[in-house]
């Protein structure tokens, strides 16, 4: 692993190098971002007014079928262009260590994203979205409809 | 695959076959549910008032530092009890086929499960929870924080 900041905490093996499961690439996301410019997050990317595109493998259209332009969907997607052992992170932007089970970063023991989009478009294999937050080019694992009786928290209410 | 109800569609491929990243179990989920009596999603686990535990493999322990009692986060678990390689599906409670990607089935390309829960205890490596809608020992792969400015869907209210 690469060099820690102050407070940081790594285990002591690469969660890389322990294999139990396998994913498979269903497609990939096309976004406006690389290194050094992608946003932190997908209200950032939102605020920014650019969209994104999933452009899927072909073998996996039929899958859509039922999906809708301006349903929301879960998007989760692999970005492992870090380290995976770190435990304990200080972000850039935080105002000192926490777990990483405490954060969103993608430096995490499964470096699986998960981003709520709004679909926008749907032709063939390609699913245009509302905006995304990862670099273009990063390998999609699933689409899943969004549900409020399932993915709001209970209790929970919109406060703006 | 096993056999397929009417309306499905497999790949012509088994998803399992092509892996290109790999997965570690960083614990377990402690449930009350085995084959036969699992909720089908988390808001039927929570009407039945049973809890659940995540048994996080020690390790892992400083990565839950700044989670609180009370807090939502998002649980990613691996449900690979399944085909992965139907791509349209007609769930036994459903009035007709839908594509797998419309769908929160278990069967998928990558059979990853996301459940929103509510912690309501933290002790070492054990989280408390307040429910949840998987087999008893399902490995689990990530715990996020559920935070409402990115998780909930750009102009969504509750509406009960």
């Amino acid at each position: 692993m690469s060099g820690q900041r102050p407070g940081e905490v790594a285990l002591g093996f690469d969660p890389a190098t322990r294999v139990e499961a396998g994913l498979t690439y269903i497609g990939r996301i096309r976004s406006s971002w690389s290194k050094g410019d992608c946003p932190k997050n997908i209200r950032q990317a939102r605020e920014t007014g650019q969209a994104g595109r999933i452009e899927l493998d072909s073998a996996y259209t039929p899958a859509l079928t039922g999906l809708e332009v301006g349903q929301a969907v879960q998007l989760l997607y692999w970005v492992d262009r870090g380290d995976r052992d770190l435990i304990v992170q200080s972000p850039a932007h935080a105002d000192g260590p926490s777990g990483t089970f405490a954060l969103r970063s993608p430096v995490r023991p499964n470096p699986i994203a998960l981003a709520t989009v709004v679909i926008t478009g749907i032709e063939g294999a390609v699913v245009e979205i509302d905006a995304i937050d990862c670099f273009d080019g990063t390998p999609l694992l699933d689409i899943k409809p969004w549900l409020a009786t399932v993915d709001a928290p209970p209790g929970w209410r919109a406060e703006d």
